[in-house]
């Protein structure tokens, strides 16, 4: 998507160079950091500089390949194995960055000799990389006939295309919708704690021209009540096979508002994201992440650009990162195979 | 209530001097502001150093008699009717400003003497601040009721002491319950865009040292979903005969979460805060506030304290500062004079 009019990915490799928005640095500054080896991308996972499901993954994969062009023939298979080991550490719970360094590494050990594995990884963190694109073309492709011209489309946290490589999930309709005219509008909601509403998805709008506003997320049922939203679009963190979904908190607060104001509810998500090992929300541990999300915040002051503690230190938090929205608040997934309900049928079919 | 284990009011007049706990500070610091004149207390009024209905009306009180008192005896009727027309413009929406002010230009108005006027007015003052007191008193009376012990209490911005003298309106309840050894657990809505639930209530709450948290607001849903929260009370900003109710955006959101949860959805209120020329939540007109709201934070950083910008001014915002919540979603009304089912009928009898 474009950033100052040039198009841009979240992530990209050339040569040996891994080249990444640095998702740190927004919307106060944009900037392209440089990893010229497997720990620095590596690092750049944990540390947040990409973050998303799908840029993620698409990271990982280029750091096993990164791994294996830093090789020399005699140790590749050790040395990448370390750094596939390695790599699986930099965050707790994204599958996607499981699938794409395990498929690298098995890319790697499956071939019968050192230039067939550099050729073999090469197209295959290709493949995996524009994978991902195609997964945010295809839930835009789908996604845009929900989008009634001049729709108004509420969605929370970031599921755009800083996440998803380019495209995004969420914003992939809204995305397409921009593009064949429909001039969309969208309500941002802010995302506390961590404000990748306000910070990521508001920039990413502001960059594509797309008509928006970022609120309160207290605000969104006030606008649902007034009529002023015509339908609900977020991504998804997992998504179990009855449909249960696991998403940044405050997701299940809007699902259940929009049914009550009957507005459709809808989550966008490529397929990486169906858990077809988890059988339903039940199942799903949520991670109780530090306090301190809650009680600092970064931003742009007139003097420093850095946290601010917004109250006193002496109250304690609590602070759920995601919440479990059930199948019964949803009224279908976008995914890049179309349209489908809630169902375990109907989810299980996308595998076929 | 207690700050640094010594009892005070959020506003209080000895002699001449108003003095009040400064709001703008808190909580990163305590701070007793003085004010000598009438013009001082009218600009703590509209600079918000006080705030909340109650502790609105009874600056109010006490800066029309401020008026009087530095009055000449040729002068005062004139004088006190043009600082009640001064102190009515510091806030446009405070139905207890209006009323403290007039009732007290009434009751200098009737007097037959200067020194009557003098002696009429400093009544009336008392009496006003008095009957906040004993309004916060008494709603903790009647909602300890619906407490029971260890109960987990959501709510949501700032209906603490600091709003009504003492005591507060949804803080009422959690106070008496803690007075009478049941241990209440509160979680705070930290209420976006001004946080006045994380920079207020957390702080009256750990004055009084009861147990409590702070969350994202979109954290209420998944802990109500979760079982962990057994009432939800809240203030009001304005009631309407039907039982429709103004307060702080996002309550609309708890109150549908609530109830879609089976959890009891209460508002706390005074009877002032009834506004018996309003039928019905349709009539109320929602007050858009600045962008700014939503685009800066208040904070202390380690170099500096003051605002921070936590996104992109390329990205406009929309910040409505109230929202409704339908009767069909509020359990009850607990008031000083009972506890009473959102019904036309009920309300009305308040009044009776």
């Amino acid at each position: 998507m474009r950033v100052n009019g040039k198009n841009y990915h979240a992530v990209w490799m050339r040569e040996n160079t891994v080249r990444m928005v640095d998702q740190l640095a927004l919307p106060f500054r944009f900037r392209i950091k440089k990893s010229d080896s497997w720990e620095e991308s590596a690092q750049a996972i944990s540390d947040m500089t990409v973050r998303g499901a799908g840029t993620i993954g698409a990271t990982a994969a280029f750091a096993v390949l990164q791994a294996l062009l830093a090789s020399s023939q005699k140790n590749y298979v050790k040395n990448c194995t370390h750094a596939v080991r390695e790599i699986k550490k930099t965050r707790p719970t994204a599958n996607d960055l499981f699938y794409a360094a395990d498929s690298m590494l098995e890319e790697i050990n499956k071939s019968s000799s050192f230039s067939g594995a550099r050729q073999n990884a090469e197209k295959k963190a290709r493949w995996i990389f524009e994978s991902y694109l195609e997964s945010g073309e295809k839930i835009g492709l789908h996604g845009n006939a929900l989008l009634r011209k001049n729709a108004c489309v509420l969605t929370h946290c970031n599921a755009g295309w800083l996440a998803l490589v380019d495209w995004g999930s969420a914003t992939a309709p809204i995305y397409a919708a921009s593009r064949t005219g429909k001039k969309p509008f969208v309500f941002v909601d802010e995302t506390r704690p961590r404000l990748q509403g306000a910070k990521l998805t508001a920039w990413e709008l502001a960059q594509e021209k797309i008509a928006h506003c970022v609120i309160a997320d207290n605000a969104a049922g006030h606008f649902m009540q007034k009529g002023e939203i015509d339908i609900v679009i977020t991504g998804a963190d997992r998504i179990a096979m009855n449909g249960d979904t696991a998403n940044k908190i405050g997701t299940y607060e809007k699902s259940v508002l929009a049914r009550e104001n009957g507005i459709p509810f809808y989550i966008a998500a490529p397929l990486s994201t169906f858990d077809t090992h988890t059988e339903s929300g039940k199942e799903i541990i949520i991670e109780e992440r530090s306090q301190s999300e809650v009680l600092r915040v970064f931003g742009r002051g007139k003097h420093h650009t850095g946290e601010v503690e917004i109250y006193s230190k002496k109250s304690p938090a609590k602070n759920p990162a995601f919440d479990v929205t059930p199948a019964k608040y949803i009224t279908g997934f976008i995914t890049p195979k179309g349209i489908i309900k809630p169902k375990e049928s109907e989810i299980r079919g996308l595998f076929k």
